[in-house]
């Protein structure tokens, strides 16, 4: 089942089940206005839902075309969007880029990050940038959307509150990093709006692909037409949504709807490229001393999306246009 | 105005204004259902919610006897929370007690971490503590709630946007910082639920108090029923609540009902105490070598208030048991 929210004039958006083609989709508004009321009482909406899909899909329930620009992040204003880094990879790569050394746990202890809510973005809005200095970047990356997950959840019990799957565009002002991380509270200015593909998906929509807690897709990011990197999303995971899981609960208890992210999706093998420029930026400073890729600016388009291997586009297509705006 | 939420059954509570004698109040759901449903439409709910007020305080609608055994967080689970560190006193206490240097930019670059908001608790909720060793520390700190904020708020336009101020405990397991910290990503697991006073209180009631965008009264938090601390909470919080909008809104949006914190309030003048124990543990180690003040354990009851000139208590007072849960 793939779910989406359309802009309805509210805050938070409409909830509509996606027909299995991907361009259609019928409001659930009889079953939950938005997607967080679904996700506050799943137990009793997911089965409504699926059977709003079952009749969508055999013709028994209307379905309109879905229109892209009126799509909106899964959640617009998610009560909590905790961000991992669970690509070894990228943790060693962006930190040689700051100078900074990775953490002495890089192995044993995940790296999470808590970001701000209040204005996630859909698929097709744009990243506005007031000051081309700050060094717009974007970060690919796979995320989940939980149910409640008390205090204390261990791995095994983990996957279980895991009720749907994401791609999404951690936007990041690269060179805010360094002054804020300096300071020793974690990133805040540094990361602006997130995005999100159009549609939020079921663990069954993702089939052999999902396993130990990880996707083994590739998430494909392509920069003005041209591919970024399609990196595999499974075997350089090293934490995995269960070990994140596992961590962020060690002291406290999250709500429903609660977006987890996996950190920006990277690859030792430099053949798949990319999922954020500051890693090509950094490769090219290794190999040449100094960065040649300039970070995204005005006019700049990244889209991201996954493919399964039927060539669907699972969670739709991300398509961002960057845009000046006033400091 | 004094409002407060009362548990009902639900996620986020029932919304009640408080009458003026602080222990009554009657419902505001023909209003709005939560105060977070009254922020997201305040310009047309606060004149209905004052109306009420009046309406009580004359004895025109009965006001049923508070229990604080039912109240919870004024939001719940607030979509974000925004924690300041604004009282330079604070910081160059607590990481002399970790061997951390003070950032350079301390007295020019407000510091602020992002908070979890998924489990906010009450004025009488108790602490859990699943592991002594972890140090459990009580934080004393001034907030506000904000409409929606746009990006790039300056200073002169921020305190518009501070519509309700609250007290709270920004409840810390100190042993667990110096780890997360040495990450680079900022506090997580080491920062559990935070604990909020019964009422949340618009500007008004703090009269002549509230100067330049600081709360200028003291702040008296009692450790087992003997004072901790009564630090004055305006002259030292360098950087003020307009600051600190400023500073967060740098590259994003807030959503209304955000919760923006002061940081642990804290006074040089040592005759005026602490706001938590870890400043008392720093300044024993410079006095005498070592901490001898433990951090709290179960059975530990921490109460929090702030007393206008009258010595009304202005937020009702946080007063919280440390349990003992299993890890």
């Amino acid at each position: 089942m793939r779910l989406s929210t359309l802009d309805n004039g509210t805050r938070d958006g409409e909830l509509v089940v996606v027909h299995r083609d991907g361009t259609r989709a019928a409001s659930a508004r009889a079953i939950a206005p938005t997607l967080q009321a679904a996700l506050d009482r799943w137990s009793a909406t997911e089965p409504l839902l699926r059977a709003l899909a079952n009749d969508i899909d055999a013709g028994r329930v209307d379905a309109a075309p879905l229109d892209l620009a009126r799509v909106l992040a899964p959640i617009p204003r998610p009560y909590e969007w905790v961000d991992g880094s669970a690509y070894i990879n990228h943790i060693v790569l962006v930190r040689k880029a700051r100078g900074a050394e990775p953490p002495e746990t890089l192995l044993t202890d995940p790296l999470v990050y808590q970001g701000g809510t209040s204005e996630m973005r859909g698929p097709r809005a744009p990243i506005p940038l007031p000051d081309p200095s700050w060094g717009c970047d974007f970060e690919a990356e796979v995320g989940v959307i939980l149910d409640d997950v008390p205090r204390g959840t261990n791995v095994a019990n983990a996957l279980a509150h895991v009720k749907l799957f994401v791609i999404l565009n951690d936007v990041t002002y690269r060179n805010l990093i360094p002054p804020e991380l300096a300071k020793g509270f974690g990133f805040f200015t540094s990361k602006p709006a997130t995005s999100f593909a159009p549609f939020a998906v079921t663990p069954d929509e993702l089939g052999d692909a999902l396993k130990d807690g990880r996707v083994h897709l590739r998430l494909r990011s392509t920069l003005n037409g041209e591919l970024a990197g399609d990196p595999e999303a499974g075997p350089e995971m090293h934490f995995s949504f269960a070990d994140l899981i596992q961590h962020i609960t060690k002291t406290r208890a999250f709500t429903a709807g609660t977006v987890l992210g996996s950190g920006t999706v990277s690859n030792k093998d430099r053949a798949r490229g990319v999922s954020c420029l500051a890693e090509r930026r950094t490769l090219e400073t290794l190999d040449s001393g100094k960065p040649t890729t300039p970070f995204m600016k005005p006019g700049d388009r990244i889209a991201i999306e996954m493919l399964d291997a039927s060539g669907r586009s699972i969670f739709g297509r991300i398509d961002q246009e960057v845009v000046a705006v006033p400091a």
